[in-house]
C-alpha cells in the first residue's frame, strides 16, 4: 500500500529538521521571540544569543561585493562566512520557514576546500571565489531534492536527489560560489503566499503576521533577515520582485534567457508559448544586484552552461548615456481597477518628488498605458492549454492562496476569443501581445525615455492569504521588460490613518494598523534586453531615494 | 465580375515593365546576349553598350565600405551612384528577372536630396549616406506594392501600395540609404527556385540555365550582376545563403531578431511556434556584410523601431579571441542521406586543407551531429498546424518548384509522433529542438571550438526546379545559429568528371556539364547569438580562401 501523503510530509519534514545542528537551534522559550512579530526591528538574530560577534558583523556589515575583496584577498576565509550565513539561516529558518532544503556539511566543506586553495594557490577559484548564495528551490544542486512543495514530485522516485546541477548552479559553483541553502515558494509557484504542504508558510520577518511573498518568498524572508548576502530567484509574474517588495530587499528580474534557467524543476509545461520565467537575483543593494548580473552574464559565456541563454555579454552603459545628467522617467499612471494603497503611494510620490528635485525630467504616462489590460492578457496565457494537476496527483490539498485562485478577470473581457482553437489562440495571444510591446515601444520612444518608474504592487505584504493578484509585476513579463525592485520608505498608521477597502474580493484591503512597519518600495523599469541600463538607472535613483529618505521620510 | 488572375498579372507585368527607362532597355538582338548563358564571364553588363565607364567603375571597383567614404566626403555623387546601380540592375532585370517592384524615379530623387544636404550642411545624413541598398520584396516601402509572388496579394486591396515601411527600411533610410528595387522570390517564398507567377522565374547571371537560388533568389542574381553592392534578404531555411552559394556572393544570416525583421509581408502565420526568419544581408564581401551588421545592429537601437527586435549592441570580439592565431574549427561530416557533389566535396576539402597549413587547428565532428534529423524536425515544424493556401484562393497554379514538394522525409521518420494533439505536438517539437541545441552546445564545449565549417548545399546551383531540400543550410535555422556563406573555388568538368546520381528523386543529380563554372561555396557557422564571431571567423578563413585561392583552385 502506498504511503499517505501526511505520512510522507511528515518524514520529510523530520530530516529536514534534523539537518538544523542542535548547538543551532533556538531556544523557543526565549522571550524575545515571544514578545514581538517583528524580528528584524526586534534585533532578534543578535538577541537569539546563537551568532558571535564575528558572524553578527559578517552578515550585517557587509556587501557582497565587500565580503568577495576580503575573501580573495585571505583577510577572511570562506569558513568563517558560510559559517555565519549557515547559522543564521538555520535562525532565520526556525523563525520564519523560509528554507526547504539545507544542506549545511557539504558548504562547510566547500569552504573550507576554498580556504585550502586560495592558501595553496595564492590566488582565488573565481569572482565569487568563497561567498555563499542562496537558491529558489526550484534550482537542482546534485545530491539535494527539487520537490518545489508538491508531495507528487516528494514521493515520485524521478524528483530524489537531484543527479545533476541546474546550468545556473553549475555557473555559480565554477565561479567560486559556495551553495548551502534552497528557500521556499507557495505549491505551485503561482501565488503571493509562500505556503505548501511540504515546508510550512513562510514568514515576512519585518512582521511574522505578514506574508512574505511569493513564489520567491523564502529568498525574500532570508535575504531580509540577512541570512542570505545574495539569493537567486525566479520570476514569471514577480516571483522575485513581490518578496523583495514584500520584504524590503532589493530585487531584480532580468530580460529572459539572459540568466541560464535551464534545468529548473517546475509543474510547468515548457515550448508551449506563453510568459516565460527568468532567474535573477535578490540582494541588499543595488550594487550587488550588478555584481551578479555582471558575473553571471558576463561576457556571455552562460551559453556554454544552457542552450536557451543567449551569449549575450553584460554591456557597460554607452557613454553618452552614462554621461548623462538628467534621466527622463516615466511615471506609469496608477490603474484604477488596482488602485495603490496609501502607503505605496505616498512613497512613489515622494520619490517622484526626490527625482524631480534632484534634476530629472518626471512624464506622467497616459492611462491608454494601462496595468490591467495586460494583467489580463497574462491570465489568459498562463490560462490556456493543457495543465498537469500535481496538487491532485498526491491527494494533497490546495493550500488556501492557490484555493483562492485570485485573477484579474474582474477588471474587463479576455483580451483574445475563448472559443478558439489552439492554434487560433496561440496566433491570437501572440498578435495581442505583439501589439501591446508595439504600444509601449513606441511611447517609450516618443517621451524619450530612459526608464519607467512605477509602483511594484497595489499593496505592501500584506495578511496571509490576502496578497491577490499581482498586476504591476506581471504586466512587464507580459512585455519581458527587465525590471528592479528598491525598497524605499514603510508603511505607517500615523502617516496613512485611513484604511481603504477594494471591493473585488481579489486585492487586500488596506489596514493600517495590519501593515503599520511594512516596507514599501519601487519598481524601476527599462525595454526588452536593457537590463545594463535598467540597474545603471535604478542605482541612479537609488542613490536619490536613500539620501532624500534620510532628509524626509 | 472579378478578372482572372491571368489579367491582373498581365497588368502587372506591364506596369513593372514600363517603369524601365526606354535608354536602359537592352537591344535584346544584341549579338552579345544570344552568344552565352554566362552573363558575367561574357562582361554583358559592359557589352550591353549601357553603362558608362564611370558607372561600370561605380558598380565594379568597389566595395560598399569604400562608396561610402567617397560618398560621404563629396568625391563621388549619390545621383551618379544611384544611377549607376539602377541602370545596371534594370540590365540584370531584362536578363535574369530578378526584380519585382523598381521605384528608380523616388531613388534618384532621394539621391538628389541627399547630395544637396551634404553640399548645404558639410555633412552627411549618416553612415549610409547616398549607397543604394535592394531588398528582398518581402520589406514593405511606403508607395510600393509588396506581393511576395502571389496573385492574391496582387488582387487583395490591402495589399495595394504599402502605407508604411518595414522596421529595417525605417532604418536604413534613417541610416541615409537609397532604396531603388525590390527583388524576387519564389512562390511561397520557401523553394530555391526564385519563381512565381507575376514576376517569373530568376535566373542566375554565372549561367542563366541554372537556378539562382531562393527564396532571396532575385537578390543573389542581382549583387551577383553587381546591379546591388548591398542587398538584403531573409532567411528560415537557407533563404539568404542558397542565393549566395549559388550565385557566388557572401550572405549572411543571422541569429533571430537581431536585425529587425517586423513589418513585412508574408504568407506565413506568425506566432505558432516554429523556426523564426531573419534577415541579414548578401553582398561582396565579408567586410560589406559586417558593415551592413555594424550599422544595422550598432549600439542596440533596433529596438526603437521593432518591438522584436534585441537591443543588444554590436559587440567588438572579445580581446582574448581577437588576438589567437589559431582557430579551433569544427568541420562537419557530410552527411550519407546527402551526399556531396564533387565540386562542393572538393571545395570544402580544398579550405580544410587551406586552413590546416595556415596554422588552424582542424577538428573533424562526428557523424551523430547529422544533418537529416534537424532537417526532418524543421519539416516537421513547418508543415504542423494551420496553413493558409494563398496559391489556391487565386485561382494560380503552383509553380514547379513548389508543386514538386521537396522533403528530407526519404532520411527517416519524423522526430515527433504525427498523431498528437496541438499543444503536445508543440510540446514534443519544443523538446525534440531543446535536445538537439543541447547536443550542438555539448559538443561545442567540449572541442572549445571558435566556428564550424561547412559546406551550404550538397549541390552547387542547379537545373531549374531541380534544387531540392536544403538541409546544409535548414539545420543551423533549426539551432538558430549564425551562419555566413564564403563563395571560393567553382564547378569543373575537367577537375571532377564523373556524374553522381541521387536515387532518392529529392536531391539533384551532379552534372559535370551542366554545372561546369557554376560557383562553389563553403559556410561558417558560430552558435546561437555570436554573430560578432562567425563574421570575424569566417574574415579569417575568407582570407586564407582568397590567397590560397589564387595559388592553387
Amino acid at each position: 500500500m502506498a504511503p499517505k501523503w501526511q505520512d510522507l510530509v511528515a518524514a520529510k519534514q523530520q530530516e529536514c529538521k534534523e539537518k538544523i545542528p542542535l548547538e543551532w537551534r533556538i531556544n523557543t522559550e526565549h522571550p524575545a521571540l515571544t514578545e514581538t512579530p517583528r524580528l528584524i526591528e526586534a534585533d532578534i538574530p543578535r538577541r537569539s544569543g546563537l551568532l558571535s560577534d564575528t558572524e553578527l558583523d559578517i552578515t550585517e556589515n557587509y556587501t557582497a561585493s565587500q565580503l568577495l575583496v576580503r575573501l580573495a584577498t585571505g583577510h577572511i576565509s570562506s569558513l568563517d562566512v558560510t559559517t555565519a550565513f549557515c547559522k543564521r539561516a538555520a535562525i532565520a529558518q526556525q523563525l520564519t520557514s523560509c528554507l526547504t532544503e539545507t544542506f549545511f556539511p557539504q558548504a562547510l566543506e566547500r569552504a573550507q576546500y576554498l580556504d585550502e586553495y586560495l592558501q595553496r594557490e595564492g590566488k582565488p577559484t573565481g569572482p565569487l571565489h568563497g561567498l555563499p548564495i542562496s537558491l529558489k528551490d526550484s534550482f537542482c544542486v546534485e545530491g539535494v531534492q527539487s520537490t518545489v512543495g508538491y508531495v507528487e514530485f516528494l514521493k515520485n522516485l524521478k524528483n530524489g536527489p537531484a543527479t545533476t546541477n541546474s546550468a545556473l548552479v553549475k555557473m555559480l559553483l565554477q565561479l567560486g560560489a559556495v551553495l548551502y541553502v534552497k528557500t521556499n515558494i507557495p505549491q505551485t509557484m503561482m501565488t503571493g503566499d509562500s505556503e505548501n504542504n511540504i515546508f510550512g508558510r513562510t514568514l515576512n520577518p519585518h512582521n511574522t503576521r505578514l506574508a512574505a511573498g511569493g513564489s520567491s518568498g523564502g529568498e525574500g524572508a532570508l535575504v531580509a533577515f540577512r541570512g542570505s548576502i545574495l539569493g537567486v530567484g525566479t520570476d514569471i509574474a514577480g516571483s522575485i520582485r513581490i518578496p523583495a517588495l514584500c520584504c524590503g530587499v532589493y530585487g531584480f528580474k532580468p530580460t529572459t534567457n539572459r540568466v541560464p534557467f535551464g534545468g529548473q524543476v517546475s509543474g510547468a509545461k515548457e515550448g508551449i508559448p506563453g510568459l516565460v520565467p527568468s532567474a535573477g537575483p535578490l540582494a541588499h543593494s543595488i550594487a550587488d544586484l550588478k555584481l551578479f548580473m555582471n558575473l553571471v552574464v558576463g561576457d556571455g559565456h552562460a551559453w556554454r552552461y544552457d542552450s536557451s541563454a543567449v551569449a549575450v555579454p553584460w554591456n557597460s552603459v554607452p557613454r553618452d548615456l552614462s554621461e548623462k545628467t538628467s534621466l527622463t522617467i516615466g511615471v506609469l499612471a496608477e490603474d484604477k481597477n488596482f488602485p495603490l494603497h496609501p502607503p505605496v503611494k505616498r512613497a512613489l510620490d515622494c520619490a517622484v518628488e526626490a527625482l524631480t528635485r534632484a534634476g530629472h525630467r518626471i512624464v506622467r504616462l497616459g492611462e491608454d498605458l494601462d496595468v490591467a489590460y495586460p494583467s489580463r492578457l497574462a491570465f489568459q496565457y498562463f490560462i490556456y492549454g493543457p495543465h498537469d494537476d500535481l496538487i491532485a496527483a498526491s491527494g494533497e490539498p490546495a493550500v488556501a492562496s492557490v484555493a483562492k485562485a485570485a485573477s484579474p478577470m474582474f477588471t474587463g473581457p479576455f483580451p483574445v476569443q475563448c472559443e478558439l482553437g489552439p492554434f487560433e489562440t496561440i496566433q491570437a495571444l501572440y498578435e495581442a501581445r505583439q501589439k501591446l510591446s508595439d504600444l509601449w515601444r513606441e511611447a517609450w520612444v516618443e517621451h524619450n525615455l530612459d526608464v519607467v518608474l512605477a509602483p511594484g504592487s497595489q499593496n505592501t505584504a500584506v495578511g496571509h492569504d490576502t496578497y491577490g493578484w499581482p498586476p504591476y509585476t506581471t504586466m512587464w513579463n507580459v512585455l519581458d521588460y527587465p525590471a528592479c525592485i528598491i525598497p524605499f520608505s514603510k508603511a505607517s498608521k500615523q502617516l496613512d490613518p485611513n484604511a481603504m477597502a477594494t471591493l473585488d474580493d481579489v486585492q487586500p484591503d488596506y489596514h493600517p494598523d495590519e501593515v503599520d512597519g511594512a516596507p514599501c518600495a519601487v519598481q524601476v523599469i527599462a525595454p526588452y534586453f536593457q537590463d545594463e541600463k535598467c540597474l545603471w538607472a535604478a542605482e541612479i535613483i537609488d542613490r536619490i531615494l536613500r539620501e532624500y529618505g534620510n532628509l524626509w521620510v
